[in-house]
């Protein structure tokens, strides 16, 4: 069975591997750690456990447990001390403070989410992510940078503090693995922060894998503002230490409504400037927006906050992924 | 295989079934609903849930779980947002809110614990326990009647706000079982809240099982207030509708540094006075006073709530009601 790694922990990366999930593959995610918004944020800092959302998403993504248990973990409480909570990121915790190591915790969750393939965390050390922008300013912690609407320069670096080792069991499978896919995600808030954990980088160049970039459909306020397609791929390649051997571009149209919807943060859509003299990988590109009808989640209500509005389309990302010949 | 129901809900059912469960028998535990103190009061009033303590300790005595699933269901956090909330409550109130009824809130949490037997509540409706005492205050809430330390005279009567109905599963279990097991515990705030459901004082009638009251340890403030062992029966005959067939009484030795510690509450030892010659059954008196270190867990500390010192022997209660011939 060929084995795909996806690398990331957000929305884009619970899109592929649902994708994924439907075909014969040995699969795994290898996830960001470095949430700090929302529950995930209050959690990490209320009770020092590692940051539960991303792991939490790449779950449910790969689950095939009964509806009733994929229902449980998205459940987001909305009255009382529990407000804003997610059930997910409880249990991740609370199995975290009873557990002897993390492997438990993950192992644990995976087998009462029937998880098909493997979900491993980058890192099982805590870290902050900082970004360090043209103008100087350093911002600290994911959820602040997520939220950076005012800033509109551009990163100069990104880096950890602390510095932190790989999750072994994460470093085994990217140097068996025989695809890495990065993202779609954001930039620098679910792809940078795993390929700045110490090892990560050397693991990828010593592994025989194809690494495939699935370039992002939008810009994103503080933090990729006004980049092109090649911005991100120069980005990508920079933390990756080597160019991808695959972009996965998306040419399909996205409605006016949705296109002012982002509008409003001027944020817009990645237009697509990579030269195919320069580039010598492969470069697919095709429609790859997800236009069935979006369907917001009680969970997003309760939290006001809004994910992605606009995504890929997992089935069609998941066709070319699976029948990639590299 | 022998069928014992275990009616209780606190700290005796869950030492009498943990007893249990080491003999090949059909266990079952019927369990009050009215709890309203801590962390089950919180979310019970924050979230319009059942309450959930009394089944978490059910399913716990009676989990054949790996350990770590019992710790989960035991941890208490202890910090933030979540601090007090026990995470086997949490996740009962959780399941509730997405399960289309509480059958499967039951069987999910049964199967996840790998229960050994059945824990039925004695209702799905949502109530209040109400005592009147002699001098007619009026206490409404199981978490104020378990602290009215203040409070002297005597209940005159208890009654449940609305009236409920039983749970269909519990009635049938009731109707098909050899042994009705009625208690160890409070007689006001565990026993008589489930007798108190409409249809449950009928089907123990109708059914032709064997009804044993173990009698408490202790008198307790707010409810049984220097009782003796013939108090108490007469209070259960109450609302059972009809004399035990069996009462097992407790004639072991307390040490003077627990009975100094109750005498604070102005708790002291139920003193027995049944009189063999009017009381038609079988009267089983012996050393029940359970003897282990008594070891505080982490959750007491972090609730700074006391429950019972002093507790009957699991083990001890088990064997007796195992080989009882009735």
């Amino acid at each position: 069975m060929k084995k795909i790694t996806v690398f990331g922990g957000g929305t884009g990366s619970y899109v592929v591997l649902t994708g994924l999930k439907k075909y014969e593959a040995d699969l795994a995610a290898v996830v960001s750690m470095t949430d700090s918004g929302g529950s995930t944020g209050k959690l990490r800092d209320q009770l020092g456990v590692l940051p539960p959302g991303d792991v939490r998403q790449c779950l449910l993504a790969l689950s095939e447990a009964p509806e009733l248990w994929r229902k449980l973990f998205l459940y987001r409480f909305a009255n009382g001390d529990l407000r804003g909570h997610n059930f997910g990121n409880i249990f991740l915790s609370a199995l975290e403070k009873v557990a002897s190591n993390y492997d438990d915790v993950i192992d644990t969750a995976s087998y009462v989410l029937q998880v098909k393939g493997h979900v491993y965390p980058v890192t099982y050390s805590k870290t902050t992510l900082c970004v360090e922008y043209m103008n100087g300013e350093v911002v600290k912690g994911e959820g602040l940078i997520d939220s950076n609407f005012a800033e509109k320069t551009r990163i100069k670096t990104a880096y950890l503090d602390p510095k932190v080792y790989f999750n072994p069991r994460a470093l085994k499978r990217i140097q068996e693995t025989d695809l890495i896919v990065i993202g779609p995600g954001d930039v620098y808030t679910s792809i940078v922060p795993i390929l700045l954990v110490n090892g990560v980088k050397e693991a990828i160049a010593s592994s025989s894998a194809s690494v495939v970039y699935i370039m992002n459909l939008m810009t994103k306020q503080g933090q990729t503002v006004n980049y092109t397609a090649k911005d991100h791929l120069d980005d990508i390649t920079r933390y990756l230490g080597r160019k991808p051997d695959v972009l996965v571009i998306n040419n399909g149209e996205v409605d006016v409504e949705t296109l002012n919807w982002y509008a409003e943060n001027e944020e817009r859509v990645v237009y697509n400037d990579i030269d195919l003299q320069s580039f010598k990988g492969k470069v697919i590109v095709g429609d790859f927006v997800d236009r069935r009808p979006y369907v917001m989640e009680e969970s997003d209500l309760v939290e006001k906050f809004v994910r992605s509005v606009l995504r890929h389309d997992g089935d069609k990302l998941a066709e070319v992924l699976y029948n990639l010949h590299t």
